[in-house]
């Protein structure tokens, strides 16, 4: 492949063949399936304001000193309307806009069937087999967005911060179930301890067996980098985890199974786009409007034509 | 149809048809389809802590004192894993226990192919069709789940909150995009003005057309009913710009559409499970995890066995 991880224009123009869904995609994909599964993929997510971009920041400035090869998505989930994610751009323009072993990308999931489901697991595998060593999915929220990202990455850190009074709301919305790892940022502020008190009392409440991981809890205070090499060992813990119980290539099997469908539907969906059904959908959606006729049979006469 | 406001149980079961994805809902769909268009569909979102469930809960109070009948669906994006959302149940215990004229649901969307986009749209109808005057979606995140909200609801509210730090992330995040009201709440807290402020700073930089609606911003302090009639009649009023400029009808004609679609799209991809390539999808994920395989040839292979 000729878009290694020092070559950013090649793998710029990679990925925009993703957020094209340019037929030359399948080419490529091709061509780079032996050289994947060289990458640790980290999930980040958390809520606005939790410092989900400076955690990034750190994670970049930390393995890059480590002389590894850092890639970095930032998902945005709603950019439908907005027209592309900012996270990622903020750390190209602070530390690493001249560093061509970090590679930086806002994802916009509009305008694709399928959205995150379908674009971003195919990015990661155009990074992974450029050769990064990490890759770093970012994305913002508390819902379906990241409920993919966590089934996308290998280990997946959920940023929470005190202050924004939404650690147990947050944490009634599953992401018990998805964190491997806790990161309390903004440690340094008032309420930090009572975050990571609740945390750990969450956590108990929760019945892991003996070879089950069990998510640990760290300080973080990004910008000055405290606690982020703790951060490192408990990802590194994971990953060695991971690869003794068996469970990267399983997670990983689960993962290649998501894209597997979520192509096959885009595929299903673009047939659909070709039946004869589809000229009249603003005819059934019109009909269906005005209670003529219910959503059901407008959807069997859309399939059938 | 049996199920009228007053008749919780008879209304519980006929939305858990929806939950079930019951072969009966077909049916149940065509009787109702002349009752529709009656609720005003109100969309409320907002990061977690800024006290949507207690905005809900007084729009609720103070439509049921206009002797207005009320249903809720709580949605819960992430509830693939927590198996269920909360914050309908805790409006539900507080204020309405034994009101027939308020209904509320918690809405999980795990299990279902298409998610919310497609269990929503059928509560809600059914709901409609029960002659409930308002019905009220609420949902959490700033993320795909909310601008599905966005594209059910008649008028979108986005609550925000001061002391979150995230007013400015939310406004790039596309709120602009999708809020035909924006709520301040905890308006009696620090902060309040800058925030109104942050927004309406946001607000003078949209080109507006003078036909176009322009979103107002409402402070409330939901606990003390605070602004709560303002915000009511902001909503009349966008209510009555909807119609006058026949953008009722648009949207609902949309929301139709995006209805059929996802109708049609988890027919074919029910008919997908009867393909003879589907008991190969694990032995196809694990050769792409091996990187013998790409996703794309295998779900060529998923498609056509």
């Amino acid at each position: 492949m000729a878009a290694r991880t020092g070559d950013q224009r090649a793998l710029a123009r990679l990925v925009s063949l993703v957020e094209d869904s340019s037929p030359d995609l399948r080419r490529v994909m091709k061509v780079i399936a032996p050289l994947s599964g060289h990458a640790h993929v980290l999930g980040l997510t958390g809520s606005p304001g939790v410092g989900k971009s400076t955690v990034t920041a750190a994670l970049v400035r930390r393995y890059r000193d480590e002389g590894l090869h850092v890639g970095v998505l930032a998902v945005d989930p709603s950019s439908p309307f907005s027209g592309g994610a900012l996270l990622g751009d903020r750390i190209r323009m602070q530390d690493h806009a001249t560093d061509e072993h970090v590679f930086i990308r806002s994802m916009a999931s509009r305008g694709h069937l399928g959205g995150l489901s379908w674009a971003t697991p195919q990015a990661l595998r155009i990074l992974d087999a450029a050769g990064f060593d990490v890759v770093l999915i970012e994305t913002v929220g508390v819902g379906q967005a990241e409920v993919e990202i966590a089934s996308l990455a290998d280990t997946t850190l959920v940023v929470v911060a005190p202050g924004l009074g939404d650690s147990v709301q947050a944490a009634k919305a599953g992401i018990l179930e998805i964190a491997d790892i806790f990161v309390v940022n903004k440690s340094d502020r008032p309420g930090a301890h009572d975050v990571v008190r609740d945390i750990r009392n969450m956590l108990a409440l929760a019945n892991y067996a003996s070879s089950d991981w069990k998510p640990p809890i760290i300080s973080t205070t990004a910008p000055t980098n405290d606690g982020v090499s703790d951060l490192t060992a408990a990802i590194d813990k994971h990953r060695t985890w991971l690869a003794s119980e068996g469970q990267l290539t399983k997670r990983r099997q689960a993962r290649a199974r998501d894209e597997i469908s979520a192509i096959a539907l885009t595929e299903l969906r673009h047939r659909m786009g070709g039946l004869p059904g589809e000229s009249r959908l603003d005819e059934l959606a019109a009909r269906v409007e005005a209670g003529l006729l219910d959503p059901y049979t407008a959807a069997d006469e859309l399939i059938s034509g």
